[in-house]
């Protein structure tokens, strides 16, 4: 795009996920940097669906943004008549001059197959294509396009405008310039994207997340702990860590100047015993040289006193008290 | 304890986890709550050692601590001057007056089953008696003790005087009155006691983060992403969401009106194609009804406006900067 021209992204779905991605790229339009989103769905009240469901997102955002009801449906009128925000219920259109397409459509494999063909006839041929799935790969998602190297998966941790992750996940033949566009954009919105090396189902993200989610099944489950217990837990322990160092990095940093090795060879045992026999890896099973090697490079020495002071203030703000924020 | 009594704390062994235990007791002392602290260990140099590596943790204390170091100097001095700190080299002095004992010795149940009857045979009948174990439960290590009724396991998530959560794990004997006394202490401290309703290996905590760490490990093995991606992944994303709200809590909202049955219907064929099959639970297994019944009623509908608010107090607290603190 040329210098002065508003960036033109078209969301192809307006649902939870679509509002959000709509909220998040709003959060960064300013006089330097113009927008001309295009929201297109094919519900019958778009306009009125997405005047009442936007907005509750929009006050997610900067607390520059309006906060009374009025200026808030002002604000709203305002983003419609300069054309920072169009909806458009007609296909070709929404995507013909686009400079990004985001696809939140159905979790349809044939929905999004036959999708893709048609927006690569109608869209610019430089036009980054993203979408957000959760599970269907783009090698997938691709199948039908002429140029199956023009598409990725950008997947967003719910909901978009807040969470900073983004998985990027090429599909085998996605080119390498699709992906550094990709990863440029969102690094110049100061979000976090991590581009996943191989497709696999979930992506990471979830895959990490639902690990520990049936483990935390398993003990409601064999009566352990409550679900309640359970997410105290998680929220007093791991949970407030993690926002601050993950867990390479927190258990490297828990085997003191030993690293992760140090780690393993203190509580290896303990890990090996909350472990079922004949999962995906065990403690001894070879992954240890490599890994141990990663973390040592990454991380030296972790500085725990910057992580215990940040930690600290993670809790604060996660109780919600006023004086945190 | 009487009224203007000093609480009588003793610690057995003065490891990290010792030192933090040290440090978080000694932020509560007040004109109002005094404090004798005892610290109990075998090592020669004790009051150098202590001297030497407690104040960094004293450090880690609210802002009203001494913050140059000569006054830090000074408050320690202080600390030994008015006998709220004591050390104790010898054995049956430093536990024959106190109201509560915690042990983090040698991770070693011969060691730990010994200790205790000579405890139980110089300590008051009304001393609580904790041990810091992360691996041996309290069955095990009273197994020789006249009155195993007595003991308990409050395993800390390290460093306890920083992460809120108290893992409280009687033996099937343990007096549910020690249990009760247990809990209220760390209530009142505004800690969060978890009471694990049975001895599991590694408890809870260590096994919910032990089972997302033995994906992360497989993912990094697999080449899907880099111990960095994984901790960057982490970091943006279930971290400060499971910071604000736990596992079940988030995906009952995930599930929308739904709860965590709509998050199920939705998206458990995703779940499933991440586990492997063999594991511990599989969807469909029959443990559904009653965790949705748990959730629901803990739950409700999840206020996702005050979940996102306080998840963007959580990202700016991690990130560092000094005007979110």
């Amino acid at each position: 795009m040329s210098q002065g021209e508003p960036l033109r992204i078209t969301l192809i779905g307006a649902g939870t996920i679509g509002l959000s991605w709509a909220a998040l790229h709003l959060q960064h339009v300013s006089a330097t940097h113009p927008l001309e989103l295009t929201i297109h769905d094919t519900r019958p009240d778009l306009e009125d669906y997405i005047t009442k469901n936007l907005l509750p997102y929009l006050l997610d955002n900067s607390p520059t943004q309006p906060n009374n009801s009025s200026s808030q449906k002002e604000f709203l009128a305002h983003l419609f008549k300069t054309e920072t925000l169009k909806l458009s219920p007609t296909f070709p259109t929404a995507v013909s001059h686009a400079h990004i397409i985001q696809e939140q459509g159905p979790e349809n494999p044939s929905f999004k197959t036959t999708l893709w063909p048609q927006i690569e006839a109608h869209c610019p041929p430089t036009s980054l294509l993203w979408s957000s799935t959760s599970g269907i790969p783009a090698s997938v998602q691709s199948a039908q396009m002429k140029d199956p190297s023009r598409l990725l998966v950008v997947h967003p941790y719910n909901p978009p405008h807040i969470m900073p992750l983004l998985e990027i996940v090429p599909s085998p033949v996605t080119a390498p310039d699709v992906v550094e566009r990709t990863v440029e954009f969102w690094k110049k919105l100061g979000r976090e994207p991590v581009v996943i090396k191989k497709e696999v189902p979930g992506f990471v993200a979830n895959r990490l997340a639902f690990a520990l989610l049936r483990e935390a099944i398993h003990l409601v489950h064999t009566g352990i702990a409550s679900a309640a217990d359970i997410d105290t837990i998680v929220q007093n322990s791991m949970g407030p860590r993690w926002a601050v160092a993950g867990p390479f990095k927190s258990y490297h940093a828990g085997g003191g100047e030993g690293g992760l090795e140090g780690f393993f060879k203190n509580i290896g045992g303990t890990v090996q015993d909350c472990w079922d026999n004949g999962g995906k890896v065990s403690v001894g099973d070879g992954w240890e040289r490599d890994l141990f090697r990663q973390t040592s490079e990454t991380y030296g020495i972790v500085d725990t006193k910057e992580r215990d002071r940040l930690t600290r203030r993670v809790l604060e703000a996660a109780r919600g008290g006023e004086g945190a924020g």
